[in-house]
């Protein structure tokens, strides 16, 4: 197992990409701005969007990210490894427990890959208790609140589930599901290692400022 | 480059399955009855699973054709490479234009892994020429007819359509969308190197008969 960097390092500020709240912007601008503005970590996320133009976006993506954060890809391990063979700086993929197995998804993605999964119930909290070390490097834990960008979320914890959530995984928990600036002393204090938004530098006029917002309310 | 199966050999009854079509028998059911009645080669198809039970389909599949004829999985190199790794006796993977790369594809799934391309307009048909010898196996051609399965399937081609792409694309070309027994000999004197059907099989009251009527005008 090769040694990967800790997710403390990069979980703090957690953008996942919604092709559609980029808009015309495009979503290598939007991530382009929001890394300026802090964001530690970039997961793309596209369910539409056929293998080929998801390969174009993550590649483009990584292009943006110009190596100062890690580049994630949700769901397709294949459309990762063809934009490594491709020459694409990519870091990894994020998983939800309706994709490829963790164990396998390790396998096929290698040593060096950072994999998050997405995990809800207390049987998926605890579950990476039970795979090799290192198979999985951090959960994604939410909803926190309700959220319109992920249509099929679980019921929202809130802040005190959350706390409880992530003092029952074994793993750094990344809190995710409609978070504003607003939430994330009560997350970060709730013993998040981190929180992802969508919406939050999506959706935002000025993509960078909300950055900037959500990295001031984490420090 | 790993010799592989020669595709005049697995092409002529080239099966693709729909989860839906197989019903309540279950898609392996399905596909048990028809390798017995003669289809050469079974495509899994299922745009709409996630990647975990597209799996477990795979596998169900594969144990059902049972090293009989090559197995291969629409779209997902990733899935193909987990069961592999998982142990299931797949062979392969089939793309179309909006999927990976041919190249790329072929680097992911290795030199022995069957790959096959979906092509209809005269550029598609072409392009191939230009691959590096052995990048794909052959071309899957169509639609023959208006086809309900494949609801964004190109302009019909038609027997005529068909012999001129056949006799255009640099590769062994197999027929599809919407072909029933009656079209077989037709697409054969064309130069179809096999027929690929979707509901003649799925749809059938009786599987193994309706693989057995399409050897049979195939023979």
């Amino acid at each position: 197992m090769m040694v990967r960097r800790d997710p403390a390092t990069y979980l703090p500020l957690y953008l996942v990409t919604d092709t559609r709240l980029c808009g015309d912007r495009g979503t290598a601008a939007v991530v382009a701005e929001a890394v300026a503005g802090g964001v530690t970590c970039v997961q793309v996320r596209d369910k539409d969007a056929p293998a080929r133009d998801l390969l174009a976006l993550l590649t483009s993506v990584a292009e943006a990210a110009a190596g100062r954060v890690p580049v994630l890809l949700n769901d397709r391990v294949d459309v990762y490894l063809a934009a490594r063979a491709a020459g694409a700086a990519v870091d990894g993929v994020h998983i939800g427990q309706s994709d490829l197995p963790p164990q396998l998804v390790r396998r096929l993605a290698g040593g060096d890959a950072i994999i998050g999964l997405s995990a809800a119930s207390t049987a998926e909290l605890r579950e990476p208790a039970g795979f090799a070390a290192g198979t999985v490097d951090y959960l994604g834990v939410g909803a926190n609140h309700p959220t319109s960008t992920k249509p099929d979320h679980p019921r929202p914890l809130g802040v005190a589930g959350f706390a409880a959530a992530a003092a029952a995984a074994p793993l750094p928990c990344v809190a995710i599901g409609g978070i504003s600036a607003a939430d994330v002393p009560g997350l970060k204090a709730a013993g998040a290692a981190g929180v992802a938004v969508v919406s939050a530098i999506c959706a935002a006029a000025d993509p960078a400022a909300a950055a900037r917002e959500l990295a001031a309310q984490w420090s």
